[in-house]
C-alpha cells in the first residue's frame, strides 16, 4: 500500500483533480425539462467485498446512482460524492477516482466535486442530478401493458460468489454495471412506468405494481439471467438493470438483445402485493441495506 | 427510546413524509442562472457530541449543505439527504425530518427525498441543489478590497463546551445556525470573493488569500465573537458564517448588525500563504474532519 497522507492533503488531491476549489460546483443550467436529484450511500461492510478494487469502488459509487437518473429517462448531468476513510492513500485515491470518472463518462456525467471525511468505516455517497423532458415514474402503468428488462439480471449475486471464490478479476468485472441510460431513453416516449432493479427485480415488480394499483403476471422462463446465476437469486438485489411497462402497442426492439418482454399486466385481483410468477404469488423479497 | 422498526418500515415512513415515491425527486428546472450542487458528511464521531438531539441533528445535516450554497450567493433550491444508522426509531426519524424541513424551509429549500441504510456509526450526508445568477467563487478578490464576515464567530465551540457541561439546551440551539442564504444575496452583487467559514475563519481567509493570489491583514479585535468564546476558538471551526471580501467603494450596511469589517487586502509578500494577523502570519490552522 502507498503511503498515508494527510486530510488535507488528500483534499488537496480532490480539488486539483476535480478543479472543484470552490464552496460548491457550478453546472450549466439545461435549457428544458425537469431536474431529477438522487443520492445512494455504498459502505464496506454493507456493499463493498473483499478484494474490490479501488477503480470497481469508484465506478460502483457513481454507478448506483446513475441508474437512478436511467430509471426516470433522464439525462445525468453532474455527480458529487461524500468518501468518508479511516486514512488516506493517493494511490487508492486516484485509482478511485478514475472509476467514478470513467462511469461518468460512459453515460454524458462530470463528477464535479465531493466531501472528505474520516470514518472508521469506508463510507461512500453519491449524489446524481440529471435532467429529464418527461421524467418516466413508478406510478402509471395499465392493465394490458408488457413489463420488459433491460439486460441480464443477478449479476451482483453471480459477482459475490466470484469474490468468494477468489476470482476477483471476474468478480470485479461483473461489479462493475454500465448503467442504463441510453437504453431508457430509447423508451422514455413509450414507456408508461419504470424503476432500477436496485434491490432485485421482486420489489421492483412490487413497487410499479403498488404505485400503479395494477397486478403483474410474470412468466420465470422469460427472466434473463446472467451466465452462472441461479433462479433464487433474483430475490437478491444489486442488479441495477431497469424494469419497466409499455402499452401493448408500442414498439420495444427486442431484436437489439437488451430488452426482454417478461410478462404482462391486469388489473389487481388481490392486495397490494399483486405480482404473479408462473401463476403464484412472487413474494417482496430482495435486498434490505 | 421509542420501538425499533425494520429498513422498510423506515423507508415507507420517509417516503410518505417526503412523498418521495420514485428513483429521483423532480425538481422544477429554474429559468435563469447556474445551478450549484455541494455535498457534506456528518457522522457521530466527528460531529454529533453526546446530547445533541435527533431535531438539531436534522437541521444540521441541512443547514451545513445550505451555507456552501450561501456561500456562492446561491439560492437553495433542493436538499437530499443519504442516513446511516445501526437501527431506526420512527420516534428519531420524526423529530430528525422535522429539523431538516424546519431548517430548509428558513432559507427557502425543500427536503425532496435521500437513502437509508444499516450503519454501525450514525452518518448522515446531505447534498444541496442550488441556483446562482452570478456565483461567487473563492478567486476574485483584489488588493484594497475589505474583508467582512457574517453574524459571530465560535458557535460551534461554545456549543461543545455546553454539550460538555450539560448545558444541553443552549448547546442544541448554538448547534443550530441559520444559513446565511439573505445575507449572501443581499452582497451578491458587490461581493468580490466569497467562502463559508466552516473549517475555521483562519482557514477560510487563507482559502481566499491563496484562490485571489492576494494578501489579507486582520485585526483581532475587530473579529466579532459569539459570547462566552475564547479568541482561540477561531481556530476552531464549524462556526458556518460567511467570509467575503468587496471593493473599497462597496456599501456593506454594517448597521443593521450582521455584517462586520474585520480586514483589508494587498499585495501578496510572501507565499500563497499571506494572512496576517495584528501583523503576524496567522497559521491556516482549523478543524480538520
Amino acid at each position: 500500500m502507498s503511503e498515508e497522507v494527510s486530510e488535507w492533503r488528500a483534499l488537496e488531491f480532490f480539488a486539483s483533480r476535480l478543479d472543484a476549489v470552490d464552496d460548491c460546483a457550478v453546472i450549466p443550467r439545461p435549457t428544458s425539462g425537469d431536474l431529477i436529484l438522487t443520492t445512494d450511500m455504498l459502505h464496506r461492510e454493507a456493499d463493498l467485498p473483499e478484494g474490490v478494487t479501488p477503480y470497481t469502488t469508484g465506478w460502483r459509487v457513481a454507478a448506483v446512482n446513475l441508474s437512478d437518473v436511467a430509471a426516470m429517462a433522464g439525462e445525468p448531468l453532474a455527480l458529487v460524492v461524500a468518501a468518508g476513510q479511516r486514512e488516506f492513500h493517493l494511490e487508492f485515491l486516484e485509482e478511485f477516482v478514475d472509476g467514478v470518472e470513467d462511469c461518468c463518462d460512459e453515460v454524458g456525467a462530470e463528477y464535479v466535486g465531493g466531501d472528505l471525511d474520516g470514518h472508521d468505516e469506508e463510507t461512500y455517497v453519491g449524489t446524481a442530478l440529471g435532467v429529464a423532458d418527461e421524467p418516466v415514474r413508478r406510478r402509471g402503468a395499465s392493465p394490458g401493458d408488457r413489463v420488459y428488462v433491460t439486460g441480464e439480471l443477478c449479476r451482483t449475486a453471480v459477482a459475490l460468489r466470484r469474490f468468494e471464490e477468489g476470482e476477483l478479476e471476474a468478480a470485479n468485472e461483473l461489479f462493475r454495471f454500465t448503467p442504463r441510460v441510453r437504453e431508457a431513453a430509447a423508451v422514455a416516449d413509450t414507456a408508461s412506468a419504470m424503476t432500477d432493479v436496485s434491490d432485485g427485480v421482486a420489489v421492483s415488480l412490487h413497487q410499479l405494481a403498488e404505485a400503479s394499483d395494477v397486478g403483474f403476471d410474470v412468466h420465470s422462463e422469460d427472466l434473463p439471467l446472467v451466465e452462472d446465476a441461479e433462479f433464487d437469486d433474483v430475490y437478491f438485489g444489486g442488479d441495477y438493470e431497469l424494469v419497466f411497462t409499455a402499452p401493448d402497442d408500442a414498439e420495444i426492439d427486442l431484436d437489439d438483445g437488451c430488452y426482454s418482454e417478461i410478462g404482462v399486466l391486469r388489473e389487481r385481483e388481490s392486495g397490494v402485493a399483486d405480482v404473479r410468477l408462473d401463476g403464484e404469488e412472487m413474494p417482496k423479497e430482495g435486498y434490505s441495506h
